[in-house]
């Protein structure tokens, strides 16, 4: 049950940095409310006299919350998957290779979702996250499948 | 702070399993944004003229998003309370039938969803899962306890 | 790749407990449904004969599902961050702060939300809790960095 620990560290920098820009996107969703003057909740229309209020009254806030969406529905399967396979005994090198295009492909994702890069640019972003995952999955199942 | 092999080959296969049926969900939205030629943004539209853009203006595509992010709400938290329930020193066949439990309410739970099968069955497919998962919440808080 | 038992366990109590705190939000999500008779589907509808369908119809419910989405967006991270933090060597007396600072703070965050407590407590309590996880991401990301 030992993993290799170079192997951990290259998962436990992609996994932490997955988690932060993820935790990030509420950061760029506030920017956006002040910018647009779009607040949530009536308590929070008390802090900007004037504000609309409400969910999907304007674009450019509810595009932040989307992205931040699929990080959510693409990232926190990975923080398990990626771990997970860890355990499959991957080449170190292999591993990293997958780390790297995962991420990588996530922070594409959102900079081509927020510039609004036309297609398919984004489809591209989502498949080669998609891809990493389920390349992750696939070797977890496949190297677990006789203790289902 | 070793953990049995057997154990943790089944939670890796079961969480494995969970974290790769959320991700299908996708690939699920994607159909069905396809048969009702609905799309999320404008720069998607460019890919589909004459679709509808949006989100909320086709109950189909709603249905498959509210399965996506009831997945979401049930399945993140198992991956990582099934992680700690390791560490309460379960028998390996208790442990093995609760996830199972888990996997197979899960799965249920989408099939119920999706082909809109009448009403209790999904209530029933997601209190089998939360059932699940508050019986291993409740192990380790019990265990942990001490740790507050 | 060792972590102390004591260090372990005191990140299992608190990840523990914020699983279970946001499994929770079903529970208070169903109540507000069963108050205000809105739920979600039209298979639900045949439980509830003349109850409201659908997605944001009813302000109580709403509040409750952004809570329960917040959630998602600090918590999830919260459970891997937390994991990682541990082999960036802490020490036990400020890793359980950290975590009684993430604990407390996300209890806070639903407590003000629900009984729509005015601004700034909400704010307050959600970068209390952000804050922790930023610090968390900063040690992991700074002790792997050499493993990009």
């Amino acid at each position: 049950m030992n993993i290799n620990q170079d192997l951990f560290a290259t998962f436990a920098f992609h996994a932490g940095l997955m988690a932060v820009k993820t935790l990030g996107m509420a950061f760029a969703t506030v920017k956006q409310r002040i910018s647009n003057n779009n607040v949530m909740t009536k308590e929070d229309a008390s802090m900007r006299p004037g504000a609309k209020v409400g969910v999907g009254v304007n674009e450019d806030v509810e595009r932040v919350r989307r992205a931040h969406q699929n990080d959510i529905e693409n990232i926190f399967p990975f923080l398990t998957l990626g771990f997970l396979y860890l355990f499959t005994n991957p080449a170190l090198s292999t591993a990293t290779t997958v780390f790297r295009i995962f991420s990588g492909a996530r922070i594409m994702h959102t900079i081509v979702y927020l510039w609004e890069i036309p297609q398919p640019s984004r489809a591209l972003a989502f498949f080669a996250g998609m891809g990493a995952n389920l390349y992750m999955g696939y070797k977890v199942l496949s190297t677990f499948a006789s203790a289902m």
